[in-house]
């Protein structure tokens, strides 16, 4: 069975998105993995359809229903996937995050807006809450969109070789080394030398070197 | 002058993308904002019209070319325009560097691709490397759409009044108290009493302690 995400939000139109394009949305179209956006206001019952309503114990903003949003959820065909909720208040998204997800049938993930979502529905339907950084979206879709983005990537299939061997960020807990490619001399500014020289031991350790660098001056934290 | 995002990528029509749509859309519709997608390809001059070469000194993957880039930059008027990069190896994008953002003309945005951006053209155009995240991505478009999210959300007009007062994640360097709203009961599950006493001090001292709990629990890091 190839990858599925299942995406409840009350934007189904933000889907696909940028992932109906380049690598992720070929892949897309070969049926390497398929995507499904679930309205949530369809499972509304009132007739004005709402999803929202005043947060207990007052202050400003709306809370998106625990019943609207738990009939939305039960909607989706009971499985193992695990189920996300997109938010500030989650754990930080990692790489090693992102390949678990990977590895597994697929993903369901449930994007809030407003102010935020009942504290009982997040309980009762075992939602993980996961946040992608420290800064607050107008909502889950852009924070669905780019998790889902890392986990296709990596989807068996969907970069072919383009992947393979590829050095990246973080990779051995350290920011990559600075790249370089032709010409040789850009705006006076020459490829250093050491890159040139066909010396693999000494390209290797300048590399190290580089990203030990880089990584105590931008994040010192990624050392400890 | 309303608030102006230039992009720079390899696929230009992934953009308006999700910012078309909702409150982003409407001010995008009424001029709150504005953005344009540049397309680095049309920067290419050989006939095969390449943006990318192997990397100096060998290894996996593509990097951009500089001269490429280089040219692309140059052909947005120039401007006082902030000039970010984003990449996994940038600093981490914080609600207050958004804050920054959202507060000047706008902002010109390169999205990489391939394995990374040659450093002589970073260092040349004074590119800002910016992380959303420690996760990789196919490219920097995704990464650029969750930041202009988070910038035009808080642009003068965007939400209305639909933010004021909203208490947010990272506010005070707390993640937020839990939420709920109607039903009274739901599954069983009853609202916390505090919350419908009408004792507003109690209230504010619950959820102050529930915020220190979660963030505790969840994001040590925050406290120090």
């Amino acid at each position: 069975m190839p990858f599925k995400a299942s995406v409840l939000t009350l934007y189904p139109d933000m889907f696909p998105g940028h992932l109906g394009q380049a690598l992720a949305g070929r892949a897309l179209d070969r049926g390497d993995w398929s995507i499904e956006a679930v309205q949530i206001r369809d499972f509304a019952l009132d007739k004005h359809r709402s999803v929202d309503d005043t947060p207990s114990g007052g202050g400003a903003g709306m809370v998106l229903k625990p019943d609207v949003l738990a009939r939305a959820i039960d909607s989706i065909a009971d499985d193992s996937r695990p189920r996300l909720l997109m938010s500030p208040r989650g754990r930080p998204l990692t790489q090693e995050r992102v390949r678990a997800i990977a590895e597994g049938e697929g993903v369901v993930i449930v994007c809030g807006r407003f102010e935020g979502v009942d504290q009982r529905v997040i309980e009762a339907r075992g939602l993980e809450e996961v946040s992608i950084g420290d800064y607050i979206l107008s909502g889950g879709e852009p924070a669905a969109l780019t998790l889902l983005d890392a986990v296709v990537r990596i989807l068996p299939g969907v970069m072919g070789n383009q992947l393979s061997g590829v050095h990246e960020s973080f990779e051995g807990g350290l920011l990559e080394h600075p790249h370089y490619t032709r010409p040789q001399v850009f705006e006076g500014r020459e490829i250093p030398e050491v890159l040139t020289s066909g010396n693999h031991a000494a390209i290797e350790a300048w590399r190290r070197e580089e990203a030990l660098k880089l990584t105590a001056e931008r994040r010192p934290d990624l050392l400890k």
